[in-house]
């Protein structure tokens, strides 16, 4: 056992829904979460950047004595998890590897779609994870940057999103893929007006094999917790209108939580 | 005469719609800019953000020497303008004064519409400059969170940036205004398009505005700059793919400008 909260960062309010999926498999693990409402999103932003805010978020989170970081946001997954990796103790764990393994499980046709916002289509971290996986897997990346400034504004059912949902989709579809991997974590709220583009496919949710997958390693390494309600703590770096607004719309209801705002000095 | 350049701040690229003013009105000075491709946006973040990000610019701009600063970003010219003028022995023109008497002298009703980001609205600050020079007038304000990732995204002419403009201005056209202030860089770039959903209105474009009362100022002051071909220093704390390929979009082409990235690490 092991009484150490678990950390997880993400660009914003996005990564609540990975912290839902956690909550739900691992209900006895305290979280201490990190999401940079002073600098999202990071999806449009180059590499150097997404690592350097990476590294703060990392920090912070190591200074909370975690046993384990796990990098919510897809886009800091695929640009900026194996220096984190190499430059930390304390294990890492992105959204990317748990996904791979059931996407390609899943998929009898081989034929493997993936939506993300623009800098992790443009890392194709997630092309090379598949292919390492199986050689055989074709793998369609679409680059979606507006659906995550839609789903922000709370408009997962309006109508521009159903335009640009048929927009990115459409050529998906076209590629007969199966599966497909909602690449961000906003993604997840979308998955009904997807599915209305895409038909019978099926999804990789990276919040749920995420879960899944930390479920393993914190058994396998023996260092679960045990805490009965635990509280979990959610840090901002801009606790404005937006992030105590939005939050919930992304996570539903986490059970006993405090939130602060954290100084981006501090990080 | 004063060789110094004229310094001028954004939270991205937009402010370029700002800049390409300046050299229109005044084609002899240099100008030195930096866009906060970072962190942009700005118009959806808390007022002490805006004001930490702020004084960092404002801050690189000095080390420049500039003889100016020119806050053209209309979100931190509505929450961080005050501080940064008490706090800074350099003039600091914002976006919004220089429009204010536009505004007003153009209107004849006196009931003036106002689009700007969720930031800039809350702010209030266009409302009670205009009403501080006019106690008769009317202000609306409608925020328009959509726009600028539209904008950012080279979706104007869109069905989805139709769709919004509409959305956005019809309850603007019910309240009857005849003047409407484009208050944030990147609506110049829609005048065609809200044009169609507002009819016959008189648009104030602030970066014009801007660019007149600074011309003013600086025969004023007697602080004109007098460079042929002058080189502008175009700096972004990210320049990846995203600031390279956009800010032609936003300002045309400059003449000769040298494109540098600034890490956030040194503002």
């Amino acid at each position: 056992m092991d009484k150490r909260p678990l950390g997880v960062f993400d660009s914003g309010v996005g990564g609540l829904t990975v912290v839902k999926e956690i909550i739900r498999v691992l209900p006895s693990e305290k979280i201490v979460y990190i999401g940079d409402t002073a600098r999202v999103p990071w999806g449009t932003r180059g590499k150097k950047t997404v690592i350097n805010f990476s590294q703060q978020l990392t920090r912070f989170l190591l200074q909370k004595k975690v046993k384990i970081v796990i990098v919510a946001c897809h886009t800091a997954s695929s640009l900026a998890l194996p220096l984190l990796k190499r430059k930390t103790k304390t294990p890492v764990l992105g959204v990317i590897d748990p996904s791979v393994k059931e996407a390609i499980s899943k998929s009898k046709t081989g034929r493997i779609g993936l939506i993300g916002t623009p800098a992790t289509v443009k890392a194709s971290a997630w092309g090379k994870a598949l292919r390492r996986e199986s050689s055989k897997v074709k793998v369609f990346a679409i680059p979606c940057p507006m659906l995550v400034p839609l789903v922000e504004e709370g408009l997962v059912n309006h109508q521009a999103t159903r335009i640009f949902t048929s927009e990115y989709l459409g050529p998906l579809k076209k590629k007969r893929i199966d599966t497909l991997i909602l690449g961000c974590t906003h993604y997840s709220l979308l998955q009904e007006t997807i599915k209305k583009v895409m038909g019978d496919v099926f999804f990789v949710n990276p919040g749920k094999t995420t879960a899944t997958a930390l479920k393993k390693f914190l058994i396998k390494h023996k260092i679960q917790g045990n805490q009965q309600k635990p509280i979990h703590e959610l840090y901002f770096t801009d606790l404005s209108y937006r992030a105590l607004d939005d939050w919930k719309n992304f996570s539903g209801n986490l059970g006993h939580v405090r939130i602060k705002e954290v100084d981006l000095d501090n990080l």
